[in-house]
Parts: C-alpha cells; sequence; structure tokens
C-alpha cells in the first residue's frame, strides 16, 4: 500500500472539519463512530463553535492544529472547502475525504467548482477522495471514518473489500452483506472519483492478505487502462473481482450520468472488457452478495460440468434449465457412479443428472450423505448444488452431514435450502458451507464461479497487459474518412485481407479491369467525399459482362454527377465479387474509457437488429481472440451453414489479433469497419470497409 | 364448483384408506393434520392393523365402512391401490386422492400401472386426484388433506390458490409463501395428473370469490385447450393467473420427462400462448411469490409509464436499466410535476425520471411524502417505485408516509426499501402495501402488473376462444408433403399470397413462360419426391434472359435425373423473382399440446441461428396478430431497412389470421411454411412454400 492510502486508510491521527457535537448529524456522526468503535490513532476536531466535542479538543479553525495529521475529512459546505484543503495542505496533511456535495454532481458550475478545488489540492500537494461521498470503513483498524447509516452498528471485519460509487446505494448493500453475515474488511465510498478513484483505492487493497473477495458498484469509468490494470492484479492475486454497473440501457446511463456526472460508456464495450479480463458482472445488489458469499465459501470449479442433486424432480428441472441457460454441462455421472448411485437411491428417483434423491432420506438419512459423496467422487462433476426444503426436524442432522461432505470432498459444493431455519443457515455459514434460499439464484451462483474458474485458466498464463493502446485522445473533431484506395494501402501490414481492388478512371478503364479480373465483378464509386456509397447509387452488384460493367459505370457517375454535384470523383472502384460465404464485421473504435477496442460479430443486414458483437480491449491474444469468438451468440455461424464451409477460426483469430495490434500502433484511427468481412473457409476477406481518422 | 370438486376440496366425510397413528410417518400425517386444525366433517380409517386411530374408529376394510364418504385418500402401497379404488367406486366414494407413488412417474412398468388403475377408476365411477402426489389443502375449510411438510405447521388461508405439479417444490414454494405472509387459501399438488389435472382443480376454484390470484408450478400440460379455456375464465374474473413452468431448455424438458413422465412440450409454444391468453410466466419460485404479493396488494396498473422515486441515485439508475429491458417506459415528468418537485427536492436531486430526492428527507421526512405525492399525481406516472435504505430510525415515520400516500392515491405503487426492519414490512403488508427488499425484483414485479394490465385490455374485449382447433390429432405416421403445385390450390382461399408460379413441362416451356413473366426469374425442380430442392441443385436464382432459363432447366433436369433417379418430375416451376424485401417465415405447426399454432418471424439464413419467432394458438384475431408482431424481437424490420419500405402491417396482420383461420379448418396440416414470406411495403408474397399434412 502506498503511503498516502495508507494516511487515508490506516490513519494514526484524523481531523474532522466541521466536527459537531450532534451525532442525529451528518457533521456529528463520524466522531461519534470512530470513537464508539475504539479508533486508537490521535483525534482532532475543528468548529470555532466549540472548545471541546466528547472529550477531543476542538480547534477554531486548520491553523490552530498543534501538529500535523495523516487525514483530515471535511464536513462543510462546499463554499468554505476550498480554503479549508488549501490550509490543509499547507499543515501537511496528505489527503482529504470530502463529503461535501455541490461538484461535478449538480452540473456546469459544480464541475468548475470541482476542477478549481483540485488545482488547489494539487498546489498544496493534499489528494481528494471525493468530494460528494460519505467516507469508509477500515473495520480492521477500526476506521469507522463516515457518516453511513451503515455505521449505524458497529461494522464487523471480514475478507470483503466494496468499493462504491454510490453512498446510499453503497450504504444499502453494506447492511445487506452484514445481514447476511459477509464481513466487510473495507466499505469506501468515493463519491465523485475527482482526484482519487475507486479503482485507486481497491488497488490499494488487493494486496491486503485479510482481503479474499473484492466488490464494487460502479456507474463508471474515467480511466479504462487503470482498471484493467487493476483487473489484471486481482486476477494474478487469485481475488475475485465483482462488479455491478449500471448504465446497461439509455435509461440508466441518462440516470447515472445526471447522479454523478459519470461517463457510464458504452456498456458492451465494458462487458467485452469485463469478461477478457476476467472481472465478474453481477447483475444487482443481490447477485452481488450472493457471489460475495459463494466466493468467500467455496473453492473455485476447475470445469463446468454441474452435478444437481435434488430432492425435488421439479426444483431439478429448473435448475437444468437454469444451467443451460448460462452454458453450464449437466452431464450424466459416469457408469460407475451411477450404479453406485442406484445402490441408495430409491426407484422413483434418478440417478441421471438432476440426481433426484426423492424426499426418501427424511426416512433414511444415510441416503442422503452417501448421495452426495458418491456424486462429488465423479471424476466429471466438477461442482454441485444440492436442494433441500424445509426438513426443520431434522435440520440438525442435515447441518452434520453438509460438514461431513465439506470435510470430505475438495470439490466445490452450494446448498439451495428452501425455507431452512436460521439457525441452521449461521450453523453451515460459519462452517463455510454457503447456503441459498432460491433455487435460480443458486445456479446463477455457480455459474459466476466457474466463470471465474475459466478466467483463471485463460489469464493466469496471459502476460501483463502493457500500458500502450491507452492514447486516450478525444476527437479532435476533425476527423475524416479515408477513400477506399487510401484504406488500401493505409490497411497494408495490418493482416487483414481486402477483395483485391481497382481504381477505373472512367467507365472504359472499369470494363478493362473487369475483363481481366473476370465476372461477376463489383463496381462503386471512388470519392473522397462520399462516405455511404449505396446510398447514393454508387455502388452496383452483380455485373456479369463488361456491356453491363460499362453501363453501369457510366450510370452511376451520371446520377453521382447529379446528386453531389461538388463531390471530388477520383473514379470507379472494381473488384471481383465474391458470391460465398458468411457476413461478419470485423473492426474499431476509439472508446473513451478504455482506447481502442476491437469488435467482431454477425453482418449484413440483420447487424442493426441483433447487434451480436464481441468488443475487447486492443490490443489482444489469440487466447483473447478465440475467447471472443466463444462468446458471440452467433459463434454457429462459424461452423458453416446453409453450404457454405466452416469458417478457418485460426485464421480468423489470427486476424483479429493483427488488426487489434494495428489499432494500437494507429491512434488516429476513430472508427475502423471491415464490414462486410466475407468468411468461407480459409477464405476471408473484406469486401468493404470504411476508415475514419482524425 | 361442480360436485366432484365439492366433494373433494370441502368433504363433508373423508376416509384415510392405510392410516396409522405414527404422525411421523406418511401415512399418519394426514389424520393428524385434519384432526389439529379442526376439520368439521367425518373422518374414518382404513387398517386391519388398528381398532382405534387418535379417537377415530379404525374398520379393517373399505367394505366394513358403514356409508359412502366424499373423499378417500388413499396411502398404501401401488400393489393394493387397484383393489382399493374399486371397492372405494363399489361404496359410491366419488373420489380419491391417490400418495402412492410407483405409476408413470417410473417409466413404462408404471405407465401400464396408471393405465389399468384409471381403467378401473373410470369402471367404477371413481375420479383420481394423482397418483404420485401429496394431497392438498383448503385453508379456508380446515381440510389439511395432505402429508406436506408444507401442514408442519397449520395452514393459514389467504387470497391465494396454488396448483403444483411437483409435491416436494410446490411444499418449499408453499413454506416461502408462508413466510412472506401470503395466505394460501389453497395448496393442490395433483402428482401425475392422470384423471383429475392441475388445470381442472384450478378451474373449480376460479370462481371462489376468497381466492383473487391464482398461481401454479407446471411441468407439462396434455391438454392445451383446458388450458386455454381456463386463462379466459381467470382473465374474465380478473383473477392474475401465474405460472412458472419449467422446460425452457433441453436439459430441464429432459429432467421434467423423468420426474413425473410429463410432456414439457415446446416451451417457445407454451411462451406464446402464455403471451396470447394474459398468463403471467414466472421465471422460478421467487419470481413467483414477489408477482402474487405485489398483485395481492396492488391495484393494476393502466400504462407502462413507471415513476422511479429513489433516494439513491445509483439504486435509480440500476432501476432504469431493468425496466428498459422489460419494455417498460420511464418518461419524465410534466413540466408542472417537476416544477413542483423542484421546489422541496434538494438541487443535487433530480426531478426527472428516476426521480431522485436524495437522503435529505432524512432530516425533512415531509420532502418525502410530497415528492411521492407529487409524482403520483402526474397524469402521465401510471405507477410507482419508491425504493430507499435503511432509515431504521425513522422506521415508523415512514410507514405512516406510505399508509398515507395508500391512503390518498390511486395508483399502484410498491416500496423497494433495502434492509428495512422486520417490523416495518408486515406493518406495510398487513395495510396492503408490498415491500420488496432487492433492487431488479422490484421493477420485475412492477413488470408483471403492467403486461396483465396490458393483457387485461387487449383480451376484455376478446371473444370467448371455442373448443374449435383443437383436434389434437397425432401425426399418424403417414405424413406427406404436398407439391409445389398441388400447394398452390390448396392454399387457395387461404389468404396468403404466392407470387405467381407456374409449371414448365420442359425447358422450352420454362423459355416462354419466363419470356412472358419477365426477368429476372427463378425456376425450380417440382417433383412429389423432392422436398428440399435446393439442396440437390434443383433451383437457379437470378436468371436474367431466355438462353440462361433454357440452360438452367436442362441442367437442372440432367442433374436431378443422375442424383434422384427414382423420382417422379412434374416439370420445372417459373417465378418471377422478388429482389427486394426483408424475408419472414410465416407458417403453421401442429403441436401435441396446443393442436395448430401459428408462427411469425424472421426468415433467411439466420432463422436457423436466432429463432426470434411468436407463436399463438390459432385461430387468433387481428388483436392477437398485433401483438404476436409487437412481441417479435425483429420488430424493427418490420420499419423497413436497407432500403426496404415499411411493411403494411394491416396485411401482414390480415393475412396470419386468415393462415390461422385456414390452420384449423385443415386439421391434416402437420406443418406448412411459407419461407421465405418477402415483405416490402404492401407487397407481402410467399416465394417458397412447403407443405406436410397426414
Amino acid at each position: 500500500m502506498s503511503d498516502v492510502f495508507r494516511f487515508m486508510l490506516c490513519p494514526s491521527s484524523i481531523v474532522i472539519v466541521g466536527a459537531s457535537p450532534d451525532i442525529s448529524k451528518l457533521n456529528g456522526r463520524t466522531l461519534h463512530f470512530l470513537q464508539r468503535d475504539g479508533y486508537k490513532g490521535k483525534l482532532y476536531a475543528i468548529n470555532p463553535k466549540y472548545k471541546d466535542i466528547a472529550g477531543i479538543k476542538c480547534f477554531p479553525d486548520i491553523q490552530s492544529l498543534p501538529e500535523t495529521v495523516d487525514l483530515a475529512i471535511i464536513v462543510i459546505s462546499h463554499k468554505f472547502v476550498a480554503k479549508a484543503v488549501l490550509e490543509l495542505g499547507k499543515k501537511g496533511v496528505p489527503i482529504a475525504v470530502l463529503y461535501s456535495s455541490g461538484y461535478s454532481e449538480v452540473g456546469e458550475e459544480g464541475v468548475e467548482r470541482e476542477k478549481a478545488l483540485l488545482k488547489i489540492a494539487k498546489k498544496y500537494n493534499i489528494r481528494i477522495c471525493g468530494p460528494n461521498n460519505l467516507g469508509f470503513v477500515n473495520a480492521f483498524e477500526n476506521v469507522t471514518a463516515t457518516f453511513s447509516q451503515y455505521a449505524d452498528q458497529p461494522p464487523v471485519a471480514g475478507p470483503v473489500a466494496f468499493a462504491s460509487h454510490s453512498g446510499a446505494f453503497g450504504t444499502g448493500i453494506s447492511a445487506l452483506a452484514r445481514k447476511q453475515g459477509i464481513g466487510l474488511g473495507y466499505f469506501i465510498n468515493t463519491g465523485n472519483d475527482s482526484d482519487i478513484t475507486l479503482i485507486d483505492t481497491l488497488e490499494a487493497i488487493v494486496d491486503d492478505p485479510r482481503i479474499s473477495v473484492i466488490c464494487a458498484y460502479i456507474e463508471g469509468l474515467d480511466d479504462g487502462a487503470g482498471f484493467i490494470r487493476f483487473a489484471q492484479k486481482a486476477i494474478r492475486a487469485e481475488k475475485p473481482f465483482i462488479v455491478t454497473k449500471v448504465g446497461r440501457k439509455p435509461s440508466g446511463i441518462r440516470a447515472a450520468a445526471s447522479h454523478t456526472g459519470a461517463l457510464a460508456g458504452e456498456d458492451r464495450v465494458f462487458s467485452g472488457v469485463f469478461r477478457q479480463y476476467g472481472v465478474i458482472r453481477a447483475r444487482n445488489e443481490e447477485h452481488m452478495l450472493d457471489l460475495v458469499s459463494a466466493f468467500i465459501c467455496c473453492k473455485i470449479p476447475t470445469g463446468n460440468n454441474l452435478g444437481i442433486i435434488t430432492m425435488s424432480g421439479g426444483a431439478g428441472a429448473l435448475m437444468a434449465d437454469r444451467a443451460e441457460e448460462l452454458g453450464l454441462e449437466i452431464s450424466n455421472p459416469t457408469q460407475y457412479t451411477r450404479d453406485k448411485l442406484a445402490e441408495v437411491i430409491p426407484s422413483f428417483g434418478s440417478t441421471a443428472n438432476p440426481i433426484d434423491i426423492t424426499a426418501q432420506f427424511l426416512a433414511e438419512p444415510k441416503l442422503f450423505i452417501e448421495a452426495i459423496q458418491i456424486t462429488l467422487r465423479d471424476p466429471g462433476i466438477d461442482c454441485c448444488i444440492i436442494w433441500l426444503q424445509l426438513m426443520h426436524q431434522r435440520a440438525d442432522l442435515i447441518v452434520n452431514i453438509f460438514k461431513q461432505v465439506k470435510k470430505n470432498s475438495g470439490k466445490p459444493f452450494i446448498v439451495c435450502w428452501l425455507d431452512a431455519p436460521e439457525k441452521s443457515i449461521n450453523e453451515l455459514r460459519n462452517t463455510g458451507i454457503y447456503v441459498i434460499g432460491a433455487t435460480e439464484r443458486a445456479v446463477d451462483v455457480i455459474a459466476g464461479l466457474v466463470e471465474y474458474g475459466q478466467s483463471l485458466v485463460r489469464l493466469k498464463s496471459e502476460p501483463q497487459r502493457g500500458l500502450f493502446g491507452f492514447s486516450r485522445r478525444t476527437t479532435s473533431g476533425v476527423s475524416k474518412s479515408i477513400s477506399s484506395m487510401d484504406s488500401v494501402s493505409f490497411l497494408e501490414g495490418s493482416g487483414v485481407s481486402l477483395v483485391p481492388t481497382y481504381l477505373a478512371r472512367n467507365a472504359n478503364d472499369a470494363k478493362k479491369i473487369a475483363n481481366e479480373l473476370g465476372y461477376p465483378v463489383v463496381i462503386k464509386i471512388e470519392s473522397p467525399d462520399i462516405t455511404h456509397k449505396s446510398e447514393i447509387g454508387g455502388v452496383h452488384l452483380g455485373l456479369l459482362n463488361e456491356d453491363s460493367v460499362y453501363d453501369s459505370a457510366t450510370e452511376i457517375l451520371t446520377s453521382v454527377k447529379q446528386l453531389v454535384p461538388n463531390a471530388k470523383i477520383d473514379g470507379i472502384l472494381v473488384q471481383k465479387m465474391i458470391v460465398d460465404g458468411i457476413e461478419f464485421v470485423l473492426g474499431i473504435r476509439r472508446d473513451p474509457i478504455f482506447g481502442p477496442i476491437v469488435m467482431f460479430g454477425l453482418g449484413g443486414v440483420f447487424i442493426e437488429v441483433f447487434e451480436y458483437f464481441s468488443f475487447a480491449a486492443a490490443p489482444i491474444t489469440v487466447v483473447q481472440a478465440a475467447f471472443m469468438l466463444d462468446s458471440l451468440k452467433s459463434k454457429v455461424l462459424l461452423k458453416g451453414v446453409r453450404g457454405n464451409l466452416p469458417v478457418n477460426e485460426q485464421y480468423l483469430k489470427k486476424m483479429i489479433c493483427n488488426l487489434s495490434a494495428f489499432a494500437v500502433s494507429n491512434p488516429e484511427i476513430v472508427e475502423l469497419d471491415l464490414n462486410p468481412l466475407v468468411a468461407n473457409g480459409d477464405k476471408i476477406v473484406a469486401v468493404d470497409w470504411l476508415i475514419i481518422v482524425d
């Protein structure tokens, strides 16, 4: 942990600027919490109205402080904040947590105020966490430096670090965590992320050996490079990083933007980068906490075959449905396992997966533990859900069975127990066994464990990503498209194949070129002033002989002259027409958060409808390219449909990697589309392209 | 309620065949529960081992019963069931609930056993509920006729009827319902549905004035007509019908089939019929109970604009995301409302939807109630979610605020309160205010209310569906395809447009026809023995002149003769080629559960990949056809993409309705595909078709 974060998270002294003795008020709560929870460092208060607050000497102003302190917490109106920050800086205070609001979250005026404040902070060498936050808790060292309602009860330390952009939502999530027995070692709300960001704080914590699971609620990011760097650190430390991010849809993006002024970014890009770097995305706070609990308790599955052991065939079917939706396997156990199971399971049960042990175990508890152990021993089963309901009269017995299973098996399993007695849930949790009370959520959780296990395998061998490719250039505003022929030269060495394309100066010339290429051909207008050629009738497809090439070229030239009289015309492009193959799109986007992004997906007319793409931050490795293809919903098209050959995926992956490297070395690219990229067996070739640079 | 269901659900006397005094055993529990809960009717027990059980006279056999009874509950091994049923029938007992297992749920042998049993039951005029079930509860009349663990605590009556195919899962769901304060007036487990089905029992209950919400867990259906009839009754009674059905995926279908031998059916057809008839589908038991609680408490929204009032911008953004995913609107309030809101909400909040009132209301509770009431008064807001967290120290105040809101407003709202005090939740529930503790689930619930509201509007004016169209003919095994030209005659009067198609006897003839039609044309082989023409090179597209028609026709005839030497060749079909338009599919499937089903969706190469179709049971009305189109994920294609005109939806809906009527009057159709159906503006025409009849 770097010094500044040690000063913040484990301060040996704290000053509260604007402290109050009224513990019902925002400015009174923090001091109260710190004292109540036995904070061991020195405490100072600043407020001209008081001489003393709760036994702490209160100074009238910052200058009067007898010495510098590690951490300042500022709880005053934004009107006085700039002056306070200046004085704290002068006093040598290295960092201030800023509760005050009235900054970028309130629009233009606030944005300016925030900028001005940061300027002062920088000048006087003081870091800012906030503004517009409600502080943080380091429960290990009893630093309850917050006014959050979460601290209305003393925090309980545990292996989880949670950071949130939102104070109110973060408080709710933390409270739910406590209710579910999840100990938060750290809870940090960074508000507007003006200087120190949420990711910075997590980065400071990631190597804390007391922390094993990290989660965050985020509304947007400014620093995509920092995010990826942190995700890589978390993977290397084998600490799962679970994120709930809003802004999946325009409505959420709008709402998030109006909340903390966050840049929610393009959600598909986020999802792509999350998957690329093994970040587990939780849909909502409930899903997040389900995952956190499971990650605390469970080993990580090494494969994706889920064994479902159930006392209800119905619940088994529901879990099987959900597992398949989430890409889990539900293969049957080996014949050996099934024979063994058949010895203990009643005939009206099932030894196929889901394994239905029926309610018979009420009468014969032994069959329950045996069925579980036999299943977990099966070499093909990677993880298990054990489903049951009620059994209140046998609850202690069942708890003991699970304890025994946990002791005897190294494989991850979770218990889905509908209407379990509270006492049993707690007992199991204390033994490190995860219990959940909702059938589909059990599967969602297992799927999260499996996804993380697969990410570990994929990413462990990945080299650490450099910081190249993160030129977060904002578009200069003067971006322009490159003509098709210039694009051909531009793309030389990019490693992508373009269909051979020739420029004819006139209709006669086009005819000659077409005759050399052979038919059918395609001709297109070529002009630096015309980006969307087909919309003005500038493209003719499927020309079968020299007459139609001549006629079409003449027609195109005439009509373009009428429709875009001022366009500079370079001539007519002639290409051999590619008839067979499936249309994909391969491209680059410059993302304001993550820099150059590679995208690959389904092309053709449905591109506008379905938007089935994979996104990844450039540059990518071949392993990541393979993962991009695997993540595609339209992956089946790569296998060859309607008479097309299966696409040579090796070639395709290579091409995607090459283009991603090209994107990094050509940061002037704003947008690049190879659309369509037609693939048929080994032939993977772009027949049209558009490049915009600035 | 018909007699037989009155005998079952409100019996004036019950005999338990195989009763036992051991209340820890399956055969001892039912008698114990009935006595404990104060069942008012007469009780008899049959068991040769006892003279008396818990004060009830026990008879050695059924013949010895002094009189007939309304209901028999059979708790003996399947070995003795047939005899018992025969004797009960002879004794005049109208109905038996059959707990015993060993029937169709255990495979072939059990299926035969079940058939034999039903034969006896029919002969002796006794109805069977079960086998393989765990009974039912009528909590209004204290008929706890079950051995389910749910009855370990006395059932509490309430406005909900719940029926389940699964006993164990049904028990779990019922227990969760009780835990959440949901009173189940009826809980019925029908097991194998061998005679009386789950739907039959719900139909018996639907008009019970004490019931306002109906829910079911189903694993499959045999009688689609009965299901639709019941769904229509439920809609007319304005009682929401909420169903969780497994078998969404092959894994779940397999699991369900091995459980109760249920026919899970094609899930997409189920979903289509559910939507068509206003059945709300719940993904899982948690979603089901969330919906049930909300339907008990809330009025039904009349539109889909959701107002989100939140004290956390983050939670607001998450809800906005989810709402948009579920098709809800989150429009801003009127300017008048926003001005009013601005008077009460702090400047760092938001008067746009989601409305962020911030945590400021901790200091000023008045702002909370005012913000809610102002929002609910907005004419554009149809329903509301109010989001908050913790507030334990102000909980009573908040409860009172919600009570006041409920009193003053007629609009539906639900409260999403993270980590609410248990006491407040109960208090609100008792006032008829629904509180939920998870952010996304709050939106899921509101979406269910909105969907139901829209179904009511759509279906209220629908005529009651007749029983036509339910010829559940099973394929005779000798189904055959009709040749293309015969199909043209067959489809006459069906109301669908086919592209004009002519049969040429030879290549010369084809040339002549093509010249008359004008170019480009398409030619296809026509043979009753060749269903998939293009797979054997029997289709040539885009022929531009008579020479290529002649050559192509010759080539087709030659190659077909080589590839399918024994095929009877009728000739060559000639069609004008349709160049512009978007490809759809319109078709009929004969579903084993629901009879003829109309399907409509996206066509072309991606049909195999995406399977974006709407399904509905034939016949359908124009309103239902409109709803089918609205439900399509690819709906945007109807608006015209890539230079195609917007499709004339009036024409299209008419065509779908016509075809659905045609399906009903031609029950011999096993499958009918108009694929592609090319649509461009007013031109909607099938260019290829396949019909299979038996």
